[in-house]
């Protein structure tokens, strides 16, 4: 049994682990730090870590980035591994992270899901093997009309993924209205669909002479980012120092 | 028995067409028109129209918009409607066509085959009836790494179909990148992928709160634009002067 | 402001349909029926009908068929019009209903979300425009894997829209796997996938020559079918006597 | 350069190879074995292996069982390598075969082509990542309305690939309509859609909580097939004795 501390245990993605931890034999949640106490989640939540008196084997981070130094200095002194699932960290957050993995584990991916993750591996198997058959990839990805950026940090991982694999980097392009040419070869084309609710697709397609091989992803609710935390902590809650990404978890 | 003098007969698109109305029991080439003579297709070839004797009921074109206006003038004479599936015309082309139209019955549409002149029905309906839901509207397409020109004009005259139909005109949008905000309400996204040797797929999305509705159009091979032709040509013989679209073949 | 009174309210329909209205300004819950009170949903909860001494302009049902006598007598007695989601009625529920229809207004779907029945229209419409054209019909659905019958009612109920419109009645064919034969044109294939959590895939294809028009109706939650009730509750309000579709709601 | 006897070279798929190697600067066809002589090929070609004069490094056989006997009499005889693409071989063939393949390389696959050999490759890393984390395979394939068989041999090869490493054997479950019931877990659904013109799809589908895989192979002509046998010629041309897949090709 894993004994989680879950940060941002009030937010949405917070109360989502919770539900989930409780379905699930492998873990626990010891205590909870959020910047309010409103909820009872059936275990103790502090405002802040100086508070925590519980042991724990791992701590899974959904919070903001604000405050996330109190959190990296609790993992060090107690050292406690960090499954780390906030966004928008500035330099000097992800230099101090880094500092943090030296002395603890550390789990940060683009994106949580286990869907994802086996993906990039896909892709990257799919694109080593097709590099010298002469087929152009494009990468088409759909989310919800609410979303700011685009195309999505997930798309651009996917691609940064295959870009690993090939033997030389293609460009990524995004528009091609501008254009009247013909394809060039060494590009990734990244399309961004906007519409509804739509939680996140994507898709990635292989088109050769007279074939196409696609890899889609579909993300039918945020549920999925809170198993692969879960799945990310039992992972990591016996693990030495370092820096560590969901696709360790995977293999 | 519908007869054809089918202009650009020894081009792909002429071959096409002469293959399938071997097929057809309703229609039959009597002449072709093209610049070289060089292949037996069963039909007498000329190099121009001052040389054709036969008498037809329509003409499908399908050659280039060069020397167009011997073909206009020998449909005006003889009183015989033309299947115009020329793409590249010029302003003055254009004209001359409409002209022509004062006439004899002129058939052109942006895309020829059947299929996608159904989609473009079925989109104006769907847009009515989920104007009020609060849908939101996509296009994705794809062709070939050869293509010249993107989005495809077929993507462009399903998006004008869907605008005809809308109380308020929405924008295009062919690139997010550069944004960093919500999608705004009253346009259509369009997305443009190449790649491989892809015929052309066409996919309209409406996407609402929790439910999307997909119509898609899928061409495995150029058949179908000579397909179209031949449907449009029996169509079209018995026509008074005017200009018609696919749209009206179909109704 | 349309008065509801919400029969299966502590259920899990009967929850989504609570948020839902709580957020429409065309619609106000002022009494819940259900087996059990144990939530606060911020109106009434009664056990009975009986108890029931609101003023109501439309019932919306998505509680079992058990008791449903209860809630007709109600309806006729206080000339409420009835959205009736239950599923799984006798066919004494059944002639009770339709007894009912002929003193109130009662709307009956098969699936209730505005998308379902916009892409039953698209269907018909698509049916009757290619019906001449030699396109072969195919409809996949894909649900999750707790899921008991198959294939789909809603699959069903878009089969038979379509065999509405086409002038010879094809049959269903649910597996090839016994057959060492050609496709017969007068049946439509229905395949059945199942797997994880699918809430609902529903897609038909238009398959002819060389070239694919496909509809595909995707369900991300079950939301949509509370908010296609209350979009027929409005619908309904006003209406007479007589047994009503989601279809008529749409037109 | 490699020399290939392409055996059945004037039938469909022969006359396919016979244009992609006009293309290729890899191969040449040295001489063509046909029941027919009628085409000019721009090679020789020869009613039986008797007659053959040619030294060559491979042979492609894309005709008919009968006489296969001839054909690996010549094989061993000369030490020529074999890319065999016939179907429908009986026992009696496939022993002779397996025979031939102890003095001679022999390469036999399901499907020739690139993609779908590389799919497989994809299909056994994603069965293998997924296996503990609950998701269940369903497979869809689509064909044209003229196949005799269904589910197709390509299906049955994905399948088998799968539980290949799967550590439990799966069941292929074809029809669900007779059953009432929730979903095995140890099963793979294969639906089979038949329409139109439709070449070859293949869709694997991995459905987990909230989320799904899905892995596609569309094939847009009988070219893929060809370039993959060409392909395969040039891999076995230098081998050894042995049975051969295309899988061995792609690795």
């Amino acid at each position: 049994m894993k004994k989680i501390i879950l940060r941002g245990c009030n937010g949405r993605m917070g109360q989502e682990i919770t539900k989930l931890v409780k379905l699930n034999e492998q873990t626990e949640i010891v205590a909870g730090v959020d910047v309010t106490n409103t909820i009872d989640n059936g275990y103790p939540v502090y405002l802040s870590f100086e508070e925590v008196k519980e042991k724990a084997d791992v701590i899974i981070d959904f919070a903001s980035p604000k405050n996330i130094s109190e959190m990296l200095e609790f993992a060090k002194v107690n050292k406690v591994p960090i499954v780390l699932c906030t966004t928008g960290l500035s330099e000097n957050d992800i230099r101090a992270v880094e500092e943090t993995a030296k002395e603890v584990a550390v789990l940060r991916s683009a994106n949580m899901s286990l869907g994802v993750n086996v993906m990039i591996k896909l892709l990257k198997a799919a694109a080593k093997m097709l590099e010298s058959a002469d087929f152009d990839i494009e990468i088409v990805e759909k989310h919800h009309n609410q979303k700011l950026d685009a195309p999505s940090g997930t798309a651009l991982a996917l691609a940064d993924g295959i870009n690993e694999v090939l033997s030389e980097k293609y460009d990524y392009k995004y528009d091609r209205s501008e254009d009247r040419k013909k394809r060039e070869k060494k590009e990734i084309g990244i399309s961004a669909v906007r519409g509804g609710t739509i939680v996140g697709e994507h898709e990635v397609i292989f088109a050769g002479l007279d074939e196409i091989i696609e890899i889609k992803h579909t993300a039918y609710s945020r549920v999925i980012f809170a198993k692969g935390a879960v799945h990310g902590a039992v992972f990591l809650a016996d693990k030495g120092p370092g820096l560590y990404q969901m696709s360790d978890v995977i293999s």
